[in-house]
């Protein structure tokens, strides 16, 4: 079995209302857990307004650094939907009426009793060369272009589109993590930390401080391929937090998520 | 009174746990959100790993690109928190321990019976010419370097870091906005809509869909810096969605967030 190899992703949230603070995007988190599931790491998301030049600039961008990208909204039937037309001019690929994804919505809008018009197929405009992510939940399926995947803003609909870009996915090394807390202050352990960042370059060693109860303390999660590898700084670090008066607690200090509105 | 401008911003995430899917963020919400009440708009945001060159280049594209930046995380005490380096190195500054911030974080440590070790004074690493975001919540301050405002990722310390920055930002237009829903789907109005927007190019008119009880329906939110205006086309799409055989809803329908974990 050869060396299975680290695949990069971006994630590419699409829409005014996100950046407006009316929407607030949980698509980011699902697309980094699941993917990290097929050892795929999302290095880099952003958020662009619905402009086109924006975005066929961030698609190129992505695109052209990361193994995939994937892309959520804009591809409604609204004047706003404008995510096919940019990924097709990002590609230099002519829009078309994807031949299958038409099919598919007359049927659907002929079954609801409705007029087929212009505007209702929509949805079935695709870059010439788009396969598509045909999926149970919604009748407009998403579509991907070479390495792009583009789905759906609506969470439920984005996540069945993303379903059905998996099997198209190579899978790469599946990175484990191991969470231990303590109420220790970060300032505290910062220095011996770092020591044992150094002695486990494999290892991405990140330390979330938290406050909580009145104390400060800090979550610390390490990350890697290798279970072995964890195991072992993990006890390292487990008596690291003894050996400064704290109480290492397995599976982090369970800190509920700060609300902000 | 000279009319106010637009002033725009871009939001800058730093971390990998947010990436992984393990941190949800909430800062971008808020930001929108409260940028919006003086009048600036985020145009982008970005999510970015903890790694130096990545940070630099987002930090140079944003504070070149728009009025303001706000970053968000990487500015603790451990090794992972590299932000001040970062923005030092995009401005070309020395980073420093700022005068201040070390007085205050020294004071802070010998308050708590802690040693003043190299570690601690971690926090208190600002470039040359930056001008410090003091606050209540947080023994050490944020800090702004020309237009690039640093803050925590902790929502709590961020928020009141946000707080010392208000007084920095120059007020642009305030965007005001209107939401009507109803069960029309967009397929159905969308060509109507899309000559609403026509006749309305000062305002920016979207449309989010939903299925809810089993039906599909759509939220339209009319945004733009005039009361009048918004008032004006949210009646022609009131009359819209009437002539379509649809309820509308002023304030738009209440559909649950979708939680995906």
């Amino acid at each position: 079995m050869g060396e299975a190899r680290r695949i990069t992703a971006a994630a590419l949230i699409i829409g005014n209302e996100i950046l407006s603070g009316r929407t607030h995007d949980v698509n980011l988190k699902y697309l980094g857990v699941e993917l990290n599931k097929l050892g795929i790491q999302i290095r880099e998301a952003r958020v662009v307004p619905d402009i086109e030049n924006e975005i066929i600039e961030a698609v190129n961008h992505c695109r052209s650094k990361f193994d995939y990208v994937f892309t959520t909204g804009g591809i409604g039937p609204t004047h706003d939907d404008i995510t096919a037309d940019c990924v097709a001019k990002a590609f230099g690929q002519k829009l078309i009426h994807h031949p299958v994804a038409e099919k598919m919505l007359r049927e659907r809008i002929i079954k609801m009793g409705n007029e087929v018009t212009e505007a209702r197929l929509r949805m079935a405009r695709t870059p010439e060369f788009a396969e598509l992510l045909i999926n149970e939940v919604s009748g407009a399926p998403g579509f991907k272009v070479e390495n792009v995947f583009v789905m759906a803003g609506i969470p439920r609909v984005m996540q069945a589109m993303f379903g059905a870009a998996v099997p198209f996915l190579e899978r790469g090394v599946t990175m484990i993590s191991n969470t231990i807390g303590s109420y220790v202050a970060e300032g505290t352990i910062a220095t011996q930390l770092s020591l044992l960042q150094d002695d486990y370059p494999d290892l991405d060693i990140g330390s979330y401080p938290f406050y909580f109860d009145g104390r400060p303390g800090s979550n610390f999660v390490l990350r890697g391929p290798e279970q072995d590898r964890i195991l072992e700084a993990s006890e390292r670090l487990y008596n690291l937090i003894i050996s400064l008066g704290g109480k290492p607690v397995e599976g982090g200090v369970e800190v509920p998520t700060t609300k902000t509105d």
